[in-house]
């Protein structure tokens, strides 16, 4: 394959292309680590500070423009994605080592993502409008005029996974929610596909020229410790972070030391603990297996919503149950990892595994396979999560799971209080579990942002009521989520206007509606307009 | 007066009263310092555990009530708030010097905050309730149902303010979002007002008998340094504080220094400026200068939103304003204030203005009056404030007020980026000043939660439109706001259930919409009911 020429290392500020120094950042092939021959200039301080400050430059504009504008721009982003071609495919691919189909796959879920954010737009329920007309008679004290909606926080400092190349990374949730909210970005290109970040950048920065937009709309720079200068600047007002809890972790504190905190919201850690019910287990043990491995070996163990954490009640079809998970695990295929660091990380959490002497290996080909993962299950003894082992409580980022037997609800109950916040919670149940599953449901929503029925955690979808989030260290802020429209607010912050004068209105909360926006209105929920007041 | 028998300064626990140790904390008259005759057990680290505890055993059946069951309560504790008498009065008065009718207006907008929050509850848009239906037939992979809802944090550690010792402490706002989200409560009572707050707190321990709840519902302790105790212990899910830019940051430092990190919405710290454009300063300059003299010495200037920081545009009628503000603030009587403590802060930041070499005094009466606070203005260069000197970004609490002549339009945009993040802004503007101050309408709303015009911002409406926060240092998260409706939001975090049984559903997400809900359904907002699927 030739290398396309327009992947040329530098950073996006302000819609030019800039570097200084040398190119020291080589690109690297997932699947053996050996150079893809692209190379990336680590952003310098300036070239960090210069990037906040585009998009500080660019914040009075476009967090003034109109639902609309920024919803044709979502469309023409998203349009723009989707142009994207065999090169960029066969880029990612090489620096992630995910199938060209799941690449594919990935890509229509990011554009339509963009889409669905320019539909959150139009809709107008991102503006969360409350007015409280005023009472000039009322008793005391007359009641002034306040309107109240939401508006963009200021400039979001964006770091992109590892482990979604598109829907979690330069152009992924945290870019289209902060973008819709009417936020500039800075993305810090992720180090493990930085010329598939590039390529997606070049996709962004046509649609903000498309749009007429300010060109600091949206920045990116590369570099590997840049990521804190970046979140010190004091232009940057959020930060959206996807990745492991000590990066996410670092970044927050960072974020918290600044003369002027900031909010951020990083979706870490989870081992995702999924419930296997008395009778889901009698009946359906041999499918439970098999399926769960499947899961959890699922492209090679490496989403977040992985099931790390296998809960079973004891009982008739345990044997069986463990037996085929077992064999299944055996029999999974070796797979490569997203990248050389990945692996290694997966490999000390093996062999920390191996290293504990109260875990148990139940499954797991020892074949080595150069550069490439084997799946891996354990079992522990109930008493290991419920002494809050360290071990237990962290994500082993890959296809490695734990079984625990659990003997009782009472324990299970005490096994639920033990774990921390988690991303998910699955439970299987059929008919005759539902009481003992009803009397769980508490205490699995507390500890998780999605609690599921009967299926496996690893599909997120997009749409209104997801939630991708969690108590820590699921993430650093269980008020937000990821995914899913509501993650918008994490970007956004109210303010009220008193005795505005009509003609200094914002169109949201102008009398006349002119967005056509459902508001509370004087305790009421409406679309209408409000009427010219009569005194 | 003879004192009412019933304060033991003893720590409320699940509905008991328990102390341990000596009461060695006295309560104190305002207007000099002397013992009230009322003593005060400080809670020891125990006490504080045990207090978090009783709060999180109550969670499990409290988060699970419905929003009727709540709604009751806070009803019929707003009832019993009406029913303090003389006694409590009268405490309230000696303990922070508040005339009568001040705290008994206060205490009307205490409990009609909490019918304001039974009125939430049962209006039910405290819910956010989203459901994406299932689409079994959709290509390529099935929808599943996916039903999101708010869901309280769990318990919630709150302290209250000196200078509402109705509205800000015990029962006031945070109590009362806290409680109407499902969360029980664990109160510092604030040690300016414990004999107030004692007696708030029986009322409140009634309401939760009379309701029937669990008594660890509501749980309050006694003490100065026992708050860090109470925010590190794991039970405590959330703080809610109003004070102090020192005493909320160092609470907030250690929320966040937890093995598990918890949200804290600390409302600090504000100077609130003030913006008198030209046509407003021509016309009204006597009058201005009249009303914000009143605005900043009302209630001897202890106010989270007095108008700190006045901005005159250069302009004809400046010398009258200057000179009236001079008089005004020259014939300004002495007042007492809450406590000691806030006195000699209040001193304190005399001695700095008077020791600032840029600082020029312009009014204030000399006269020394024991125990009381005598009313300050000072003018300072623009110059300092765009150096973003300390002494003018940093709030007075008290009857001070600091007035910066400032040269031009351009030279007001360079203030407003100068100073940080406020609870408000207010500009005074008569129509030919229109267009300039659309042209600063955005710079101050990226700077306060409430632009206010042609008023004073120290009346803070209780209602749906209301924002009481602003960016750091005003408040900890600019996303939250401690008045309003809207306040019950820091205290919920959204849960999403993926293919629950019906059966298993939580009232607020079934098909029945059983809690006539305003619900976000395939996209569309409506109260109707999810018809059965026909597939």
């Amino acid at each position: 394959m030739t290398l396309p020429l327009s992947v040329t290392g530098q950073q996006f500020i302000a819609g030019r292309r800039v570097a200084s120094g040398e190119a020291t950042l080589p690109g690297l092939r997932a699947a053996d680590g050996e150079p893809t021959g692209y190379r990336f200039y680590p952003a310098s301080r300036e070239e960090a500070a210069a990037a906040a400050l585009a998009a500080e430059q660019a914040f009075p504009v476009y967090s003034q423009t109109s639902p609309e504008v920024r919803a044709r721009f979502l469309d023409t982003l998203a349009d723009e994605l989707d142009l994207l071609g065999e090169d960029f495919f066969a880029i990612a691919h090489q620096e992630t080592a995910l199938p060209l189909a799941r690449l594919q796959g990935e890509r229509a879920r990011t554009s339509n993502q963009l889409r669905m954010f320019a539909g959150v737009l139009r809709r107008g329920d991102a503006f969360g409008v409350r007015i409280d007309t005023a009472l000039p008679a009322r008793q005391p004290l007359p009641r002034p005029d306040l309107r109240q909606y939401l508006t963009a926080l200021g400039p979001v400092a964006i770091f992109g996974a590892s482990n979604f190349p598109l829907a979690f990374s330069t152009a992924g949730g945290d870019t289209a929610s902060a973008l819709a909210a009417g936020c500039p970005v800075v993305v810090k290109a992720h180090p493990g596909h930085m010329a598939t970040a590039e390529l997606t950048a070049q996709a962004i920065v046509r649609a903000v020229e498309k749009a007429a937009l300010p060109a600091g709309v949206f920045n990116m720079i590369f570099g590997t410790d840049i990521g804190a200068e970046l979140v010190r600047h004091p232009a940057i007002q959020a930060v959206g972070f996807t990745g492991s809890l000590r990066g996410g972790k670092a970044l927050w504190q960072i974020a918290q030391q600044r003369p002027q905190p900031i909010p951020v919201f990083a979706e870490m850690s989870a081992i995702n603990p999924l419930l296997i019910l008395p009778q889901a287990l009698a009946t359906r043990a041999e499918a439970l297996a098999k399926e769960l491995v499947a899961s959890f070996t699922l492209g090679c163990g490496q989403f977040c919503t992985k099931p790390g954490l296998i809960l079973v009640l004891r009982g008739e079809g345990m044997a069986r149950f463990t037996q085929t998970l077992k064999e299944a695990v055996d029999q999974a295929p070796a797979q490569t990892m997203l990248n050389a660091p990945t692996l290694a990380h997966y490999q000390d959490g093996i062999s920390a595994f191996e290293a504990h002497p109260d875990m148990q290996r139940l499954g797991g080909n020892d074949e080595a396979v150069r550069g490439q993962a084997q799946a891996r299950l354990y079992q522990a003894p109930v008493s290991l999560l419920l002494a809050q082992d360290p071990l237990l409580q962290h994500e082993v980022f890959g296809p490695l799971a734990v079984l625990v037997e659990v003997a009782d609800e009472a324990e299970m109950q005490a096994v639920l209080r033990a774990i921390q916040g988690q991303l998910t919670a699955t439970v299987h149940a059929e008919s005759d579990d539902g009481p003992l599953a009803q009397r769980l449901l508490p205490a699995l929503s507390e500890k998780a942002g999605r609690v599921l029925f009967n299926g496996y955690p690893t599909g997120v979808e997009v749409c209104d009521a997801m939630v991708h989030g969690g108590p820590w260290p699921a993430t650093t802020d269980s008020r937000g989520t990821s995914v899913g429209t509501k993650s918008i607010e994490r970007f956004l912050r109210p303010v009220c206007l008193q005795n505005v004068p009509a003609a200094l209105l914002p169109p949201a909360v102008q009398d006349a509606n002119p967005l056509n926006l459902l508001r509370l209105i004087n305790g009421q929920w409406t679309r209408e307009a409000i009427s010219p007041s009569v005194d």
